[in-house]
């Protein structure tokens, strides 16, 4: 992968901007898309080039990079009208970096193959912060010897890349991750508020675990945003229990017993039934709040 | 405190024994009591006192320290024949640092205090290797001047001194984190057999938990022994399968809903069932793998 | 709905065979079309018409009667090459007798009424025995005044008609009735476990059940086949489960809690991962015994 | 059993004051204690002798019957000052037909037997009005002659009895009783919610389950009582909690995994958190609609 390289990337969202914007950082030849277009407009008076449909992006471009929020979006995005496969160069690298199901990766890999050009699928780990600061996991599946040739690409957007296996085992493993996510918050909140009906205070019970082997990153984040109250969504309930949703259809799938994550998903199903789906995923602590009052 | 004060200490298991053994090292007038006579040994060639009974030690000791395995244990060093209460001196402070239940330090606390002397309780976490390295966490609960003035002592033992409320409120946040810690435990292990069983590699799944937010000493540990099929216990399934009784006993007292944390008691319970409560809690993963098979 | 009213039936399955016997018994103008024609056979040696295609069908009856395995074979049948809908006539009646989605019924409904024509849904409740009996209930969803007229062409398959209202109503309460069918599976078997581990007969608890207030049909029926081991499936782990997540699926769009059908699904899931998805539902009894011995 | 045969019966609660009066109907010759006197004065004016001690009538009686409270009361009336124990006649019969644990049915028939006595358990199913009616289920457990001997007796109180093995084994029938009670009672509610949060009516679910398969007295009385939102104690969330606390020890001694019945337990908590513990256990719908509204 040489900067002389001309990379197209598809949606400067909340994540997708700061990653596109860490590509041209780091010198790759950029042209961008963004269905909204004043999206694109910082862009455009830094001298990248902002291409008006997917079309004209992917016959400009060796490598297109999609980062949308749904398999809708990459769905229309790629096969749609003045879509990607409609100017897709032979021998083109089409990356979709977006969440969306191990059979949606599987289908797009298959529509862009057709067209003699090749698909690799890199979801990444981490929220708006790390994507400023470079500083992502991405998670890569597909062929071996094609996520090695990216490998530089990845790196200016996060500091690890992980190659998962063959095309779904990056979404697998994106899904593994967020069983654990969601279970560690489970957890976490019923542990605060155990302990607070106790009597404890919420500064010493989080000292606590800060302090030996439990201690964790989101443990520090998360205990900060409940001891303010502050429930603003970095990952919102919504998105956690569309998550756990599939996580327990792939476990059905595979014929995985998941006792404690299905109690998980039921109580992030009764937060977001009180009507907390649109906070961030420690809201789940209010619904143990609400019933143990 | 000064090193000049003298310090009995009953029971030299497991834990007992290097913390005992950091109290001499660190300079403290140090005196030892232990059933088993022979785990003296290596205290009496090092010049410590060993005293033949808890009355003999309590006789002369201005700091007594118990740690000993259960609430049975306790009752009978402090009240039996030659008991710690036969000897007590008054204005001595008895410190128990075993995890017992809230109700038995409250017994313990009160039949002290009728002997014009002083109590607290301490229980510790971490296990044997931070007790060796003095690296502990020490959860006081009582007067807080007196744990205050301890605080000197407690340092040869541990790095790090919670103060957690009165009498009691130590024992409620050991079982605080013992919940998280059992929560975390379970959902780590479905985490890893989801990943498996979707064809993922451990390696990969371990690696990627330990690059990102969600990364713990605790995962850095039981993956390892996960992975090494290493179920050797450390903390048995047993103990943790006790702790989680007692949480949801003490939850119920409160008024506390503790969903996720039931569905993790009964999957340990199933763990037990299947043969496994000797083992360390890492073995909650083999529940998942009989029943996913 | 008088006796000379022409009615087709389409799907002579393991419930539709006996239904569309029974019309043919209460003296009903019955035609029927199967797609593997062999099984219309003891229709025509009868006297009853034998139709090539539901179209042909369709053309020649007033009332058009499905009852079909899934929402493929509904669509199919409906729509498909000399389907329902290219021979429908004005103002025929189209009845899906079949358990399908909420969402499949009303498509249905609504490619029926786009011909001028009218549709109801009327899934049933009971298995082969009270369909050859007649003594189905029928659940049925849509007009009122139609599902009255219907009526009698109910009453000769089923001996209760129960009206749930608008389109899709009868499909909830057929979830409805499933969930505390799952539900009380469940909760029996682990009943049956409990007791027997604590040394009781089976014998004996089933007597016991049976005398007292907890008295059900299901456990007269279940419990017998759990004593003789008899697992021949009558509703499959399969179905139930299939069941069971269309419940979740249909509670979190409508924001219910439901904490104990959370845990039966993840135990039917887990019986379904031992490998007895084909086996009647009875078989949750098997995990629960595998994880207790 | 003759109808000459000296009957004691202690304890006219709810339960006991119809059971002792159906005795009498029957004939036997009665006599009663009450630690509260007033509740005997109905007996008295009727000619049933009123003793004025556990021990008075013990010294008259050949069978005693005790229905109290719980374990403290069992002790308390049997081995305190005055208390059956001090006038227990060599030979005599104590049946205690209150539900306490195993544990103390062990332990009372250990006392009794030290007297030359003999014991009996024999805990009742049903509650008042089956009482009132000597239409209860009558679960005994001790030796079988002994039993056999006392039928008719139990006959006059209830119209089936059980023989459910040595002692113990009538509390462990009760407790899986109770188990799969609640059981029912959660997920009849969970139904009951879904259905109605569907836009379905309660009535047509509640018709619906009684022309079923599923249907059962207790969906009949609890159905109409959740309808009529009368919660009005009879079997209270309370009871129901403490049953199924003792279920779960007990499966744990055993080495029983109960997925669901854990589930169950954890929603019976938190409706006792939200302050419904004092109501009949049909309050657990107030669970699920708080939590989904």
């Amino acid at each position: 992968m040489e900067t002389t390289t001309k990379i197209g990337f598809i949606g400067l969202g909340t994540m997708g901007k700061p990653m596109a914007w860490n590509l041209h950082q780091a010198g790759f030849d950029l042209g961008v898309y963004n269905r909204t277009r004043k999206k694109a407009k910082s862009f455009k008076s830094e001298g990248v080039k902002v291409y008006g449909s997917p079309k004209k992006l992917a016959k400009a471009s060796d490598v297109i990079i999609m980062m949308v929020t749904d398999s809708d979006a990459l769905v229309d995005l790629l096969m749609g009208a003045k879509g990607i496969l409609s100017g897709l160069q032979r021998d083109a690298i089409v990356i979709n970096m977006s969440t969306v199901s191990r059979e949606s990766n599987l289908e797009a890999a298959d529509a862009v193959q057709l067209e003699k050009a090749r698909f690799v699928e890199a979801p990444v780990s981490g929220t708006k912060k790390p994507a400023e600061d470079g500083t992502l996991t991405v998670l890569a599946g597909g062929d071996k010897n094609l996520v090695d040739e990216l490998d530089p690409l990845f790196r200016a957007m996060g500091d690890t890349v992980l190659y998962c296996g063959e095309l779904g085992q990056a979404t697998n493993m994106k899904l593994t991750i967020n069983l654990l996510l969601g279970g560690m918050m489970q957890v976490f909140a019923e542990a605060l508020v155990f302990g607070q009906k106790q009597g404890l205070d919420i500064d010493g019970i989080l000292e606590n675990i800060s302090s030996g082997p439990l201690q964790s990153p989101l443990f520090e984040i998360k205990g900060q945003l409940i001891k303010e109250r502050n429930f603003e969504k970095n990952f919102p309930v919504d998105l956690l229990l569309k998550d756990l949703n599939l996580v327990l259809d792939a476990a059905q799938q595979k014929q995985v017993f998941l006792p404690a994550v299905s109690a998980v998903r039921e109580a992030v199903n009764g937060t977001q039934s009180l009507g907390h789906g649109d906070e961030d995923m420690a809201a789940v602590v209010k619904l143990l709040e609400k019933v143990s009052s």
